[in-house]
């Protein structure tokens, strides 16, 4: 069997087998990040939990660089690192970065790119407390793994959502996919904020990030909570250019996806402008489905992105 | 100017410029691991610290997949890992398993790589937590980031060396340089009991792991804690078959280079076996040397292990 048959998330259950036995483990792989039960001393009484995750891009998988500057793959593989940390619903403390690069990659464009990664650390007050610096015979590849933090009664998972609930959106979807997926740090607006306030209101039963497209990560709140949903097309906001195929599947924007019972919505909307409700969560037994402007169930395509396939 | 012309070592030198900020950060880039104040709630009013690593190996610049298999390179590219917590005088906790792919590489290839990864991960209780798994155009890509947990009166850097230390050396070196750096599990011992036993007698004053070689090990003590060193060359433990100078310079052996003030020699000789005294910490004017067998100073090759050169 090769790889081009079984498709990237078939390969991450395979790792996933392998039950967490740590006391210290409190989410293992399956979420947007880790969590672990460490917390820095000078938390005054106030239990948090430790956040960890991991993204890395891929020269000609995941970006190109005659489309992207060494400044952008920097700032962005950053960026996709701090998304997650947010769908958590927390803030991002410590780094890691590594970057494997070819001989023809000169000095300049290394500095160019960790310009990228400090700028952003900067910005959100992350100590890069290590990494590797690595060869790599053709790709550029950069990995970074960002450790947070989030106030225990604050974090968001994938695993909460319950029928009743509604499913919002913040943004606009189908951005990137209409682009072809060019990268650009102009494109990527971070979520951190409405993030931080959606999981300081209390009232969102789960949360995921984007990255992977709209529908998948419908599909993965759903797989994790065991509830089913439907998805109102008339409802999802599509971004300029982009057409609802676009928006529903294409993914890279790093939005939030969430979920919150229908009696707490005013509530939520009066504390987030550009918020949408774009569907519902039902019953498990009642699938994952689509609903056109005419009412009708549609079935859907396979979902996602999936680097393999 | 070009990446072949500035090495590895200029490299990460460029990304440590920036200066940790948060109090969390203990230590940031420059030693085997960072190390951030971050404990278990469970740890009974004693101190920890958390430490933290990353390692990674590409295909044709770390291993070559005729000569490693892939269990091999899954066991591996974790043991690289352990051993820098290890190097703390830490045990490890929690990993993150990123893999990189190129299509030829067959589902049960991977089932190999991770059964190498869990089975260190089974024998040191490291709960894998997170990941990522994605395609690589040439490539097989394996990257660990692993974390750690060490007492805070356990820790051990490579910053506190003082002139009248002596350099002690567990294990033996040059085995795999002679072998030509073919990996195999069988050849890598770790040696995380002893590192344990040398932390728990607080009795050293620096430690390191010796993965590029016992000369760049000696050095990375001597610039992080600002002192020179004599290392003498009839005192190295010579792997069966290898040359001095590949003991001296050929790395990838993951063994301890500590430092340990005259007075406790026989104390700390008392509690390890198969440990060599190699050499001994001066004052930072008097450099480092290696001194023959006649007693004559000798000038250091360009020291280590560099990927870019």
């Amino acid at each position: 069997v090769k790889l081009s048959q079984i498709g990237e998330f078939g390969l991450i259950d395979l790792i996933a087998r392998r039950e967490p036995k740590l006391k210290s483990t409190v989410i293992g792989i399956g979420d947007d990040a880790a969590v672990l039960k460490y917390q820095a001393p000078s938390t005054k009484g106030q239990e948090k939990y430790q956040l960890i995750t991991t993204d890395t891009l891929v020269e000609n998988v995941h970006f190109k660089l005659k489309q992207t500057s060494f400044f952008d793959l920097g700032y962005k593989t950053l960026a996709v690192n701090i998304s997650d940390i947010a769908a958590m619903g927390g803030f991002p403390t410590h780094a890691l970065v590594t970057i494997g690069l070819p001989k023809r990659v000169s000095v300049e464009q290394v500095r160019q790119l960790y310009n990228g990664i400090n700028k952003l650390a900067g910005r959100y007050k992350i100590d890069i407390v290590g990494g590797d610096t690595i060869a790599s015979p053709k790709a550029v590849v950069v990995s970074i793994t960002l450790l947070g933090e989030v106030e225990k009664d604050c974090l968001l998972t994938r695993s909460r959502a319950r029928p009743g609930d509604l499913i919002l959106v913040t943004g606009s979807f189908g951005g990137p996919a209409a682009l072809k997926f060019e990268l650009g740090t102009r494109n990527l607006e971070l979520r951190t904020q409405e993030a931080r306030m959606i999981a300081k209101t209390h009232l969102a039963t789960a949360m995921i990030d984007s990255s992977d497209g709209l529908v998948r990560s419908v599909l993965e709140i759903c797989k994790a909570s065991k509830v089913g949903a439907r998805i109102y097309e008339d409802q999802v906001p599509i971004a300029k250019g982009a057409t609802l195929k676009q928006a529903l599947y294409g993914g890279e924007e790093y939005e939030l996806v969430f979920t919150v019972n229908k009696k707490y919505l005013s509530k939520i909307m009066d504390k987030l402008s550009k918020v949408s409700v774009v569907g519902e969560i039902v019953a498990k037994g009642r699938r994952v489905k689509l609903v056109d402007s005419y009412g009708r169930m549609k079935a859907l395509k396979s979902g996602g992105y999936e680097h393999f396939k």
